[in-house]
């Protein structure tokens, strides 16, 4: 990152095209299955509503297949843009359900295209994604897929699931720095795409068209950012690729799934359908735990968690991707150790002798 | 920007406020005037977009002032918006005929808000920002600036001025690194804007509602490009603020300038018009002068320039906003001198023995 590369010249326009290239690997698609990779400035939100606005027309119908906060987050943008659009919710502790789905789609023609996230990080669910395409790909459907806490993390086959769109980020699994998302999609989508976004920066047809041009971004990119990312594919290939990252990520997964349900924690989530990414726990019950304390402890000892994302349920979350490895699971099952008792404590203080 | 802070920890908060705070004083307001400052992630014309849309509603009536590129995409991101959009256009290479301006406001009432691009980067020339908005205020529109290339190298004051809303970049005149926009508005504006905007990732009202709320991006901001900009506002107050960055910027321009004029190159502008930003200059009239050679053998001796933006007119532009000297320039104008040389005696070499 520092590096002032100039985002019209020769070196940084081959920096974009490698990472472009790698980026299809990593999908497990080549450039003769007219898949293309498209950088696009901005929060992974931007990309989703770069996809979703500029894939999905106006006189088409889309279907969010939601159980979660991102689930609703793709809804809002799609009506924001006035796109029709129908949705199939789950519980958000719950897969979704793939017979109502075989059976909404049977019944509902006029759906032209399919959205649904991979990982839930609301919860941590992982949706079944190879099962999800073939009902969505059997009913001819198109299937854009939010994988933004996924993508480089867990593996994603988007030739033999047939997925026609997926939308990533810089810096979750692929453990880069913020700045702009990544879109992979069929050039046949791209291709109708042309007018449909209500935003000229979101145009997803002409980012496109750009790249393709001359290889430049239509706007100034995160020159930084990309040049970071670059550092970081080379990282995730030393590693070994996306089944070695998926494999350390499952392993710090488990471990802290054994630690903290020694130390009496609960998980929200049903194991079964618990991804590596980030874990949902139930607050514990004392009526007197204190999820703010909680977390300034634990930040105080250097362990950033994430508060509960569901509406009604009392629930902390703790991420387990980055360059994490058990040593730092151990480390902070040991800090969450002290802060309990620390807290603990401090109730026992609170409470006037005698009593 | 080594820093790997997390978006929602309590010392990015800090970080982003206080950049918020200083960027007032440099506009030249404070808290008690009702401006704020809205960090918006992507490139500058994210927030171009996020303004315009956000800003101008469905009922509204926009007049936009054009002379360059940068005018045109106003119109484009507005009209794609479906906004009521008129145009007043001067030529590229005149500034806007402030009559013109002033009987269009009093014949077309409908007219609600007014754009304008502070310093047009196609030519380089400086539009008469204070005259414009005196014009634009006392018919009681709305004003607002694209400053994208101006703002933090050229003095603005929004008071005085009375602007509404201005637009920004990072990596312009603050010499920092890309990733996120600059808009400086009037709360009593963003208080209108609620649902204008057909974009989630670009409504500007969501993004100040949630900056109030808790001082956090609604979605995941450049967090190193945040970092990069404070330090880049510390060299800037180091330097001595705008008005001696302005000085800088004048001094290199004007060398820059003498330069070229003795080398035989005429510019494009009235100089009077000349902005200390980036300057056009005419190619060379001889008929074999090639631009992609006088570029490539520039670019070789590690000097950047631009080439021309203005259809049916050969031209080049050398940008002097930067972390450049004196010397800089010197070292840019012996350069050109031998490049140009070379080209000359190539072209020589290749001309047949005897002709």
């Amino acid at each position: 990152m520092q590096l002032d590369l100039g985002s019209r010249e020769t070196s940084f326009i081959e920096l974009v095209q490698g990472i472009r290239s790698r980026l299809l690997c990593i999908a497990q698609v080549d450039d003769t299955q007219g898949f293309t990779v498209i950088p696009m400035q901005g929060s992974g939100t931007y990309g989703i509503e770069s996809a979703l606005t500029s894939l999905v027309g106006p006189s088409d119908s889309l279907l969010v297949l939601g159980n979660g906060a991102y689930g609703e987050r793709m809804v809002k943008i799609a009506k924001r843009a006035k796109r029709h659009t129908v949705t199939l919710s789950a519980s958000p502790t719950e897969r979704h359900d793939l017979g109502a789905l075989k059976a909404l789609l049977a019944s509902t023609p006029s759906i032209t295209h399919v959205a649904v996230v991979h990982c839930e990080t609301t919860t941590g669910i992982l949706n079944p994604l190879s099962e999800i395409a073939s009902i969505v790909k059997a009913a001819g459907k198109f299937l854009i897929v939010d994988a933004m806490s996924s993508f480089g993390g867990i593996p994603v086959d988007m030739a033999t699931d047939d997925i026609d769109c997926l939308v990533s980020s810089a810096n979750k699994c692929f453990e880069s720095v913020p700045g702009f998302s990544i879109i992979i999609v069929k050039e046949q989508l791209l291709a109708l795409a042309e007018g449909n976004c209500p935003s000229v920066s979101l145009d997803l047809f002409e980012q496109w068209q750009a790249l393709n041009r001359d290889g430049q971004f239509r706007f100034t990119p995160p020159t930084h950012s990309l040049l970071a990312f670059e550092h970081a594919l080379d990282l995730l290939a030393r590693e070994g690729g996306v089944a070695s990252r998926h494999a350390r990520y499952r392993a710090n997964h488990d471990r802290l799934m054994r630690g903290m349900l020694q130390q009496g924690f609960r998980p929200v989530l049903n194991p079964r359908w618990q991804s590596p990414i980030i874990t949902a726990f139930h607050c514990p019950a004392e009526a007197d735990f204190s999820f703010e304390v909680f977390y300034r402890e634990l930040s105080s000892r250097g362990m950033v968690i994430y508060p509960g994302k569901l509406a009604g349920l009392n629930c902390f979350r703790i991420g387990t991707i980055g360059q994490l490895s058990c040593d730092d699971i151990d480390q902070l099952l040991q800090s969450i150790r002290e802060v309990m008792q620390v807290m603990s404590a401090s109730k026992c203080i609170e409470r006037p002798s005698g009593e």
